[in-house]
């Protein structure tokens, strides 16, 4: 098996190098190898499977659609699937959270949507520059990559990236405060740094470690936006759907972003689909201004709209925050104990680090729960936080036993 | 109907401008609105279907592999889907044209494929300068739009587009010899103008307004590459997948390209997916250097193979070239005459275009076809291309409808 | 008079809007207007006359240069003027400092001399990213423009300014540590700001409000470039020549730079000239990698010869630090007093500043202190700074006389 | 001697390795070296010194200005110096020519006023984009080296050079049209290249090669800047100043820049200076939007206008026709017989270039004059070209005998 990949695909490629099996199919939050295999998923296809591998409700809706013949693919052609969405949406997503937003299709990838945003910023403010945060992961493409701050990443650019502007996070260095940090910028005639056409952030920064922006930070940075003229951008690719019990993961702090940036889960079945929601007064595109060839890919919006009914009919949100109590109180009182100093627990809804602040710990974790038929990943800094991210609809005793591996694995590790 | 697009969907929607109705269902080569009108179409999800709206081969292989509850979204693990995939490109594509690549799943989108290329390109020769021809679309990420030249695309950027130097393709203006001025350009120490890493083309230029580059400016830009230590890179998103007659566009110079891009008719079912090809040689990217969610949509691969092996099945490369025949005849003896002078008609394969000169007059004519329930495309310069790019899959009557659907709109427009 | 400036001359001219009168002679520290008004002048040329306006001794070597018909330009050919330039200053100036440098001669102004600091920095170490501090002014070419933080000079660029990160200083926002930061940025993998071939700084930042870099900020800072491998550039333009008691600024904190900008006073009497002092193992120019024309302006090499005896011989350095007492004492006890809560007093050697914390303010002071005929110059935030920068040869008369106008229009002014 | 040089002196010094003896003192046409040798001047201080070294009536200005106490150094407050030259240069040099310009004061190098220039032209026009001419050369500094096209001087930046489009002249390849192919460009919406704020060029390219801009061609890109709405800035650094027999090089063509920009000669005696002249209804700047320490050098002021008073005394521009004519017939019937098929001569004014084709032959003969005492530069493509560039009051034994060393050393380079 190894052959075909090792012979024929690029060596760029990745996650197969740390779970060197291959997979043949998934249900839930399990998934199987070919020598028939299981292992618990805490992984979830980046964010990308919230819902869980193939899942049934979502599915019969998909198959249904393709056994109709319905359009599969028509760009930004006018379809009954994205009508049926977009009202959908509006009305059952928006509407009830008081949020009023225009939706855009802009091709079916994250990056896709970012760098739609980003466009869109620029051209309602005449700006060019951007600020992200230090430790943020929008994606890959130029525009987005200039966005991301891993330095492996960027190094892979081959030009240098410009036009953004990375700000720290409170605590960057001890006391470090970002908002003031901000505002004596945006303040100071002499600070180099050109007042940027938006800020983009993710609410929780999931590749840089699992940082939870606080409440607070939240609503001051919607407050300076606003103090300054500065469009806010929620990049809710990995955090929103539910993953942190609300819809979109900023409703937990009262705000509402000028624009926010939709992919992973929002297909609701790992189908890939992006959306960039934007408030209508700052809509000045122009038709066509940004277009890509899968951005009317129909089968997702069949998906996406069936994924958001199972969400809703099944309490996600209140599932997740029911959850995610287990899930911190297991990681708090079982495995905290365990830590070496500094080291930390990080998290919200379900989305949690273990920061062994040691890339090589983290490693050799990871290592031993694959053994196990555990998949969980790493994130941060030097890789060095292993990233606790199950499907929402997890049972809770896939999760405990997921968990229990990590735990016992912990202590393998940290007793070497 | 129209309240829910107008109202809640983004300015930027485009194609369902051109053509204002609702779309449900399709099959083969025609759609189906709403009210149960059939419209041929000639645009092809702009080249994502080359095989025809739901496809019933690849269809049947698709809805297998979603009821087995097969791997959907896996990033870039290790799949039996992929593995199959891989394995068929390499022995039943790539083998037996003599063609030797490494494949990369960049991300779903023929512009990730694009960045990807530019990413590996500048890493492996150290230069950041990449050369595109005028008239090329490449996509619209950052990257990809520095290469794109239509200044309304260029200008949503919202900044300025650096590290690409654009081309002047052969008669540019009259005379103009575009090999010679390329190597002029190297050989001059005061240019100005930097050597590339890559020289990106597609052999037939769609959205510049469907211009075939001869295969002597594709065999001697493959020699002047190769003196001159330079990449060369086809961007085969819209003219491979058998669109010209031969799987890739490039068959029919005999060149072997350093990478070749892959998208839209890849997955065969207008299922998002892009593929970068590379000499293994050049394949040095590090793990993980280049890399999105939607990297691994294992359904795509699926309909992916099935779709080659429809190919292959079908003989559907010498259908092309039959049809073309058909095609080519038809726009010579039956519209060409209608023309006035300077106007032109130009293709290959299945992909031709009638150039208006005047972007009011190709509208108008693509006004009236809609209104014959024929769904065609503008391209090129000031829109003027009327763009005839029906399925391969297209029944000869169906294809001889639509070309007369034009030929009597044509009439009627250029009477006025 | 005012009509030829008017009329003919761009609004970009400046300083004559502060002092209208036009000027004919001057002498030491005195100026004379053509109505034969007499102005003490604690602006100095911007730092350029550090030995007073027609300094006798410079004035007699330069007029016998002229008058024997000795080479007056003549790039950078081999000249008898330069020669012994370079002798004297490698031998009375670097040798007894303890400091290797090699000299090159980068066109005659300051802006020229850092491009080709950033030229040789890039190319030493392959690294395009730069880093400046907030507040920093280094010079108004594209490349020293990205380094200069002042708001309105970025603008003027009209294009965005790449390559450079501005790192705050110490204390910018309350208990911020710099050199902190900049460890913390060089150790995260995740920061999204490339590591710089260089750090360039002005010890004292004039134009950024007279901020004096500690002593202990220079030794850290040395230490982090030496740490990772990071070029030290102290750009001495405005505050070396012995402007702050040692020849050059950076003495009195011990360190040794890689590279020092000088301009502005190097030549003795006002002539365009600047150098670039750079550690013999990172002269890996190749010949010719950065020209001008100017850059053999001889006379300017005879000044700057006689300004530097000049300065040995009347014991300079020493001198400054005399005066600095006198001044810093009169400022403390005769200004100080009178400030408003938050105003302050800041300087080292013979450049000190009043920030009044307030742009209208301080414009009021410098406009009431013209009509008493003392030349006196603005920086800083807003503006808010009256900068006091006497040539350094003034006698303490005049110096009082200058600080006792300030006193009173100070008085006159914050009493209002 | 060399020691010196050698030892302390930065790798990047170049004239001096083509001449390396070391130089005391010139006058006129003639260089001395220390061991009083005496060499005849083709290079004039790359075009600095067209009225020959230490001339007499400026230098008798020039010391009693400085005797006086004359104002040295004073940014750019209104002076009695300025005033003067300033209206001399409307009424006696602009007025007679129908020329309407203000008058700015960049910084004493051209590469200063380039920047400025650049600065107002993106400022004016609101596009970043600016298009420079294949061979040119306008400065060393970040923005003009973007329009610079030598290869070895772009390297040297460190980092891509960005917004700027390089335009290739008449016949870069056999029948190339310059004018047409802008003209394309600008009508086309898919050529990729932004439309410029400016388009800059040198009547002559110099440093290009000794390449005449045709009268047509100047005339035609007027008309072409017109009928776009771009400005047309004419850089006269070298060329300019009566160099080509006209005061403005552009004279010839009868048409009127929207900028022009002078330096070298312009101070008339070898010190720094620069002009940038613009209309003045693109008088945009804002005070001190552009600046620099050394834009208000009086002695340059003093000998400008000397040097001005001087040529217009002189007849110099009559002269430069009359020499041009005798240069013109030795170089074709002396020298062109002895050429190789390819070699070229061309020239105007009193710049001409000997085009060998061929860098080391072109070497050989500069190597080979000096040894006769000649100083002649190469310039052009490969530095094939054998630059001729005497002072502009060379008298005509000194021309011919000039002319006379460079054609016996050809006859011995090429009988070889």
């Amino acid at each position: 098996m190894e052959d075909v990949f090792t012979k024929y695909e690029s060596n760029v490629r990745s996650y197969c190098r740390k779970w060197p099996v291959e997979f043949v199919s998934a249900k839930g939050s399990l998934m199987m190898d070919k020598d028939g295999n299981f292992y618990i998923d805490f992984f979830d296809g980046a964010g990308a499977l919230n819902y869980g591998h193939n899942n049934d409700y979502i599915k019969a809706k998909l198959i249904e659609y393709l056994e109709s013949n319905g359009i599969v693919h028509s760009l930004d052609m006018h379809t009954k699937a994205k009508r049926e969405l977009i009202k959908f949406f509006e009305k059952k997503i928006l509407e009830p959270r008081g949020l009023e937003y225009k939706m855009m299709f802009p091709g079916p990838t994250g990056t896709n949507a970012v760098e739609s945003a980003l466009k869109l910023a620029r051209k309602v403010t005449g700006r060019p520059n951007v600020w992200a945060l230090m430790g943020a992961f929008h994606g890959m493409t130029q525009g987005s990559l200039s966005l991301t701050t891993e330095s492996a990443a960027r190094a892979g650019a081959g030009v240098p990236l410009n036009y953004v502007t990375h700000i720290p996070t409170d605590n960057y260095i001890p006391g470090f405060n970002s908002i003031a940090y901000m505002r004596q910028i945006l303040k100071d005639d002499h600070s180099g740094i050109e007042k940027p056409a938006a800020i983009i952030i993710e609410t929780v920064q999931a590749e840089g470690g699992i940082n939870v922006l606080s409440n607070e930070f939240l609503q001051n940075l919607r407050a300076l936006c606003d103090e300054f003229g500065i469009l806010l951008i929620v990049d809710d690719i990995q955090v929103g759907c539910a993953r942190t019990g609300n819809f979109f993961s900023f409703e937990r702090a009262g705000i509402k972003p000028d624009m926010v940036v939709l992919s992973k889960s929002i297909s609701g079945y790992g189908f890939p689909m992006s959306l960039l929601l934007m408030k209508p007064e700052i809509d000045v595109f122009k038709p066509g201004e940004h277009n890509g060839t899968f951005r009317g890919f129909q089968p997702a919006m069949v998906t996406a709209k069936a994924g958001l009914e199972f969400m809703l009919n099944n309490n996600i949100e209140a599932e997740v925050k029911r959850k995610e109590k287990l899930l911190a109180e297991y990681l708090e009182k079982e495995i905290r104990p365990l830590l070496r100093p500094g080291m930390d627990i990080r998290g919200l809804g379900l989305i949690w680090g273990i920061d062994f602040k040691n890339g090589k710990l983290s490693r050799k974790v990871l290592d031993e729960c694959f053994k196990e038929r555990l998949i969980v990943e790493l994130a941060g800094r030097d890789d060095s936080v292993l990233k606790i991210m199950p499907a929402l609809t997890i049972n809770d005793d896939l999760l405990l036993d997921g968990v229990e591996i990590i735990k016992d694995q912990t202590v393998k590790v940290l007793r070497r």
